[in-house]
């Protein structure tokens, strides 16, 4: 197909997708002439992967194609899949202070009873910490409690998930089950959370 | 104090406070001569909130300053919170698709099944239609059955978390946990659920 037809399918603007072609986070098209490149449905399946990073993760140009260069580094190896999910971590410079080394150690702590398996590498746990530390700067201490429930959950949800991405027939798929249910999933939780809440308090207030 | 304090403090460069009272994120400092502010502790926290928001919830400057003034705007009014929560939500243009409309479906369906009282107004509902869309096309459909294990913990979550909210002792302090807890509380789970995943992963291809 035509570059247009390709935009049609997907959504994405033509200046978009040359945009993404430019940026390398999209495979050239098969040149049929000087100016004329003809797209396969391996590029409509790219293509929708990048906008599903790009607006459901809020993922930068380069976070993205830092995620696509792990995927296509997985290949067989089935160890290096995780390596595909700690691409998507998010990179802010920590601010150092009490509120973060205590956040760090309630990390490491949480880690350790929950006998989670987790790599020192894994950007996670920096991320963790540092929403916790945000949430004692900001004086909701109080709030430090509700982690275990947060743990409990990500628990539960971790067992379903990890069947369906061990179930994908090759190393490949695995990869990308792997980011698009990370991505994808922490958009539908964090939707579902913001219903439930306001479900919840509509409930509490009315009563 | 005075702006160098006010940094380190909070760990926000000068240039970036100078930015975010431009920007009308910060009130301005009270002047004691005519290039000197001096600053006091809601300065404090609400240069913390700013970062939590913009650096937890990855919100634009832009989108910051509407959470900010709907949480202003929340008052003595109970009942109007949850547009400081709505303020909250991801604004992206939709790609009108079959995808979309089925998803949308669905998300009303799991709405009345579970006798959520959402609004029609709560950008949470595009937002989760959205997320659904995306897993569609990327041939996950298989993985649209994790909705009902996310709708659960976002259930199990909301109870504690409302009565912390509701816990406040003004609408101000109820406001402003609203957001915390939604923003930070995204990033927790987000931290968690890879972490768990890892954890699962890991112990499963050990085995």
């Amino acid at each position: 197909m035509r570059v247009a037809e390709l935009s049609q399918r997907t959504g994405v603007p033509i200046p978009t997708i040359k945009y993404y072609l430019r940026a390398g986070l999209l495979p050239a098209g098969e040149l049929t002439s000087p100016n004329q490149a003809h797209y396969g449905e391996t590029h409509v399946h790219r293509l929708r992967l990048v906008r599903a990073l790009v607006e459901v993760g809020g993922l930068s140009i380069s976070a993205t194609r830092a995620v696509l260069e792990k995927m296509r580094g997985a290949d067989s190896q089935l160890h290096s899949i995780g390596k595909a999910q700690f691409a998507l971590g998010p990179r802010t410079e920590p601010h150092e202070d009490a509120a973060l080394a205590d956040a760090r150690t309630r990390v490491d702590e949480l880690i350790e009873r929950r006998g989670w398996l987790v790599r020192e590498s894994n950007p996670a746990r920096a991320g963790l910490a540092e929403a916790l530390a945000h949430l004692t700067r900001l004086g909701h201490g109080d709030a430090l409690p509700l982690l275990e429930r947060y743990a409990d959950a990500a628990q539960t949800l971790a067992d379903p998930e990890v069947d369906l991405v061990l179930g994908r027939p090759n190393v490949d798929g695995m990869a990308e089950t792997v980011v698009t249910l990370t991505v994808i999933g922490d958009a539908l939780m964090s939707a579902l959370r913001r219903m439930a809440q306001e479900s919840e308090a509509t409930r509490r207030l009315a009563d």
